[in-house]
C-alpha cells in the first residue's frame, strides 16, 4: 500500500483502512498480549478475583444525527459498550461516560440523551459509576460526542473469542442486517419510506445470557457494527485462521432495508448493525442455540447462516441466491461516515 | 440561578457551571450511590475479589494546542486518568483509549501522540487493553480528542476520599501551582518568556504509593486540575463538611508562572495543574508525609499549606501574605477553555 499521510474518513469506516491504522499506529506502539487480540473487549486478570473473567472495553460515538428512528446517541453509547462486553460472554457491571459537548448545544437535547442512557443502562443491568464533561467552542465539535467504557464479568468456564471458530462449527445470526445504518442514512438524506426504517440499537447481554445457558461451550460472538456482517465475518475468519461459508438466502434482510439499500447504493451486508450478533458454535448445540435465540425478543429472526471449514484461512465465501459462489471481502474505502 | 438553555464554554471550566451541569443533568438522571460521591474515581465492589479496592474512572481530553511545552494531549490523557485513580489511593492497572480524529490530521502527529501515551503508560505501570477510533469530517472536530478510562487497585485498608477531611487535619500540596494552565495559555497566545513555562503533566501514582507507605491513614487526595487549587479545596471542604484555611505565603508558585499570570490576568490559584496533588492527613503523620513527598521527584517542592477546622462547612479561607483573611471561592465563569 502507499501510506496515507493524513487521516481520511475511511480510517473510521471499520474497513481496510481502519484495520491498517490500528495495526500500524496503535498496536505497533501500544501493543501487548491483551490489545493485540483485537477482540471486542479485553479479558483482565484481576488479582484477588476468582470464579469468572472480567472484561473491559471502550467505544466513542459520533453518530449524526444525534436522534434517529429507534434511538439516539445516548442509547447507542450505552448499547455499544454493553454489546462489546457481551461479545466476550460478559454481563456489564460498571460503565463510565465521557461527554464532549459543543458550545451552543441545547441543554434540553443533552437531557434527552442522558435520560436515554439511563434507560439503556437500566435495561442492561449496568451502573454508570464515573463521568467527565468537556466543552469545545462552536465549530470545534458537532453537538455531542460520547465515550463509554465498561467493565463486565463472564461466568466461569466461558471462553468466547474471535479466535475460537473451528472447522465444523455453524454460524448463526441473531436477526436481519442493515437496519441501523440504513435508518441513519435515510434520515440523514431526508428520505421517506412507507415502512419507516428503525435502528435495531439494543443491549444484547440478556440474549447472550440465554445463549450461554443452553450452550456454555459457545466459541465466538461478534456484533457486526461498522463494516457490517461482511467485515465482521472477515475479522473472525482471520482471527480463527479458518474459512467461513455463508448462504445469501439464509441471511435475513428486511424488505424496506433492501429497498433503501438499493436506492442509496448500499449493500446491507456492509452496513452497520447495533443490535445484532454473529455466533459461532459447535454443530451439536446449534439447534438449541437457535431455539434460545428465537425465544428472546432480540433474537426472534435468528437464523443459521453458514458454516466454518478448514479451507483457506481468512477467507469468507458467499453462496449467492443464484447458486454461485463469490468472495465476500472486508469493507474497503468508506461507505457510511458517522454511523455510530 | 436562571437556567441557561444552551451549553456554554463555562460548563466545561470545572467551576460553578460545571458543578451545576453535573448536579442538574448527570447526577439527577444517572445518579447512584457511587456516582453521587463525585470522587475522582469510583470504588467498585467486584465480587470474587478480596484484599483491596478496585477503582474506575474516565476523562476526555480536548487540550489545544495538541503539543505544548512539557507534554502533549497523549501524555495528558494517560496521566489524567492515572492521577484520578491515584486520588483514591489506587495504582493503575488497565487503561482504555478512545480517539476521535478529525479528517486531515497528519498521521505523523497521531504517531507522536500515541508514542507519548505509550511512554506515560509505561512510567505509570499501566497496560492499555482496549481502544477505539472514530473519524469526523474536517471542521466537525479539532485535530484529536482522546478519552481514557482506567481501572486500578488500592491496597487493603486504604480509605482515601474527598469526604474524609477532619478538623485538626493538615493540608499538604505536592508542589507549585499554575504551571500547566499557564504553559498552555502562553503557548496559545504566542507569548515568550526568558524562563519558558512548562506543563507539570506527570503520573502521580508513584508519589502516592510512597505517601501511603508512610501514612496509610491518609484521609484525602485530590489533583487540582480544571478550576485549580482554589476550586479543588472548595470541593473538598464541601464533600467533607469542614472549613479549610490555607496560607497564601506557603503555597508555592514559580516566579515565571506568577509573572505570566499577572500578564494574562490569571490567578495561579485558579489555574489547572496536571502533576500536583492536595493531601489532607492527620497532623500526626504530616511531617513524615512531607518528607516522603519531598524525597520523590514529583514532590520536591511539597509544602504544608493549611489546616482543616470545624468552622463553616464548605468554606475555604485564604490567609493572605498581608495577614488578612479572605474567602477563596470556587471558580465562577470560565477562565481557561480547552486546558485539558
Amino acid at each position: 500500500m502507499t501510506r496515507d499521510v493524513h487521516v481520511l474518513m475511511a480510517h473510521g469506516s471499520g474497513g481496510v483502512l481502519s484495520h491498517e491504522l490500528i495495526r500500524d499506529v496503535f498496536v505497533r506502539q501500544l501493543g501487548n498480549q491483551t490489545l493485540d487480540g483485537l477482540e471486542d473487549a479485553a479479558l483482565l486478570a484481576l488479582d484477588g478475583s476468582a470464579g469468572g473473567n472480567w472484561a473491559m472495553t471502550t467505544d466513542s460515538f459520533v453518530v449524526k444525527p444525534l436522534f434517529f428512528p429507534g434511538g439516539d446517541i445516548g442509547k447507542l453509547a450505552v448499547c455499544g459498550t454493553v454489546n462489546d462486553l457481551a461479545m466476550r460472554g460478559a454481563q456489564p457491571r460498571y460503565l463510565t461516560v465521557g461527554f464532549i459537548l459543543e458550545e451552543g448545544l441545547a441543554l434540553a437535547e443533552l437531557e434527552r440523551i442522558v435520560a436515554s442512557m439511563a434507560a439503556a443502562a437500566c435495561e442492561a443491568g449496568a451502573q454508570i459509576v464515573a463521568g467527565d464533561t468537556k466543552v469545545v467552542e462552536r465549530g470545534s465539535g458537532d453537538g455531542v460526542f460520547i465515550n463509554t467504557a465498561g467493565l463486565g464479568r463472564a461466568p466461569e468456564g466461558v471462553d468466547v473469542s474471535a479466535a475460537n471458530a473451528r472447522p465444523g462449527d455453524l454460524v448463526l445470526l441473531s436477526g436481519a442486517v442493515g437496519d441501523h445504518g440504513l435508518a441513519i442514512m435515510t434520515r440523514r438524506e431526508g428520505l421517506r419510506f412507507d415502512t419507516p426504517l428503525e435502528s435495531d440499537c439494543a443491549p444484547l447481554n440478556g440474549l447472550v445470557a440465554e445463549m450461554l445457558a443452553v450452550c456454555p461451550e459457545l466459541h465466538v460472538l461478534r456484533d457486526p457494527t461498522r463494516g457490517g456482517l461482511a467485515t465482521a465475518l472477515n475479522e473472525l475468519a482471520e482471527a480463527s485462521r479458518v474459512e467461513i461459508m455463508v448462504r445469501e438466502a439464509d441471511i435475513p434482510v428486511h424488505p424496506a432495508v433492501a429497498a433503501a439499500g438499493e436506492l442509496l447504493g448500499l449493500d446491507p451486508l456492509y452496513v452497520a448493525n447495533e443490535g445484532k450478533l454473529i455466533a459461532i458454535a459447535p454443530a451439536s448445540c446449534a439447534e438449541a442455540l437457535l431455539a434460545a435465540m428465537r425465544a428472546h425478543p432480540y433474537g426472534r429472526e435468528a437464523a443459521i447462516i453458514g458454516r466454518v471449514i478448514a479451507g483457506h484461512p481468512g477467507r469468507v465465501v458467499l453462496e449467492t441466491e443464484l447458486g454461485t459462489r463469490r468472495l465476500l471481502d472486508m469493507l474497503s474505502g468508506e461507505q457510511l461516515p458517522r454511523i455510530c
